[in-house]
């Protein structure tokens, strides 16, 4: 388990809903120490270019060494996210990204860390029980290198008795 | 090995550089089928939301049984392309993904198959030895439902030698 912290229980109360996310908002994620292995299981599984699968060969490349697939980087930070923030939110999933950019290679060794932040809150029109969270994220690295940027959109639900009590106000 | 056709070997001759891709240019991708314990192990470790991890607990969500992190299909998507065009291509990797959407839930026996797109290239202004190449991408399921659509940046290397020629062309 390359979280270097111990993960919590995945199954957790929810204690946020849709209303409990703001502009500005953020959420300092925990850490996860980059392994060799486990460049080389993702790599050999969903991206072997000859600079993420092999050691030998990617010390011809460009890249002088090991990096690792920009999508299992997007995964340290989808897992780091979970454990911070969706797993105890009333995540219903997500519609999509809006851009990823991987800024410097991710190399064996590196701890990664990182940041979410609230940019947009928008309910849905046509499902009163949930809306739509835009969310930044960034990793960085024990240097503070920051390794890759995104913006992610989230569907999330109300809280419970939250859309009934609007309806009642006529709106 | 969930590539439905056997996978081609990793190693394999270059034949398309920067100066292979026009806009317009289609790849058809091979395809990939999706199994229950391929979706469980990627989301234990990258997105361990209820809906991905559990078909007992997926089934009490808003998507009625389980259904893979998106970032899989991104994966999946990502491995195809390599088959079909990076492990026969100059690739320089890539600086990011200009938009990922998930159309509709990728589920445990659905096979993916899908295509990419050349959507324009761009020779490098600091680096006359690469270019980067707009890539369109997607997927979909045997019944021809659309499951996702992205758009990524791949950076290539131009074909040895050429550079040579149009630097003596005086440019």
């Amino acid at each position: 388990m390359p979280l270097e912290a111990a993960p919590g229980p995945l199954e957790r109360p929810i204690d946020l809903y849709f209303e409990d996310f703001r502009p500005g908002q953020r959420f300092r994620l925990g850490s996860w120490l980059v392994t060799e292995d486990e460049i080389l299981e993702f790599a050999l599984k969903y991206d072997p270019q000859p600079f993420h699968r092999d050691p030998e060969l990617a010390r011809t490349t460009a890249f002088q060494g090991l990096i690792a697939s920009g999508w299992q980087t997007a995964g340290v930070w989808m897992r780091l996210y979970c454990e911070e923030v969706l797993l105890r939110s009333s995540s219903l999933g997500s519609p999509g990204i809006q851009e990823v950019r991987w800024l410097a290679p991710v190399r064996p060794g590196d701890r990664l860390t990182g940041e979410v932040e609230v940019v947009e809150v928008r309910p849905s029109a046509r499902h009163r029980e949930r809306g739509t969270v835009v969310m930044r994220g960034q990793l960085w690295d024990q240097m503070e290198e920051r390794k890759m940027r995104m913006a992610a959109f989230g569907l999330f639900g109300r809280r419970p008795g939250s859309t009934t009590a609007e309806d009642a106000g006529g709106t």
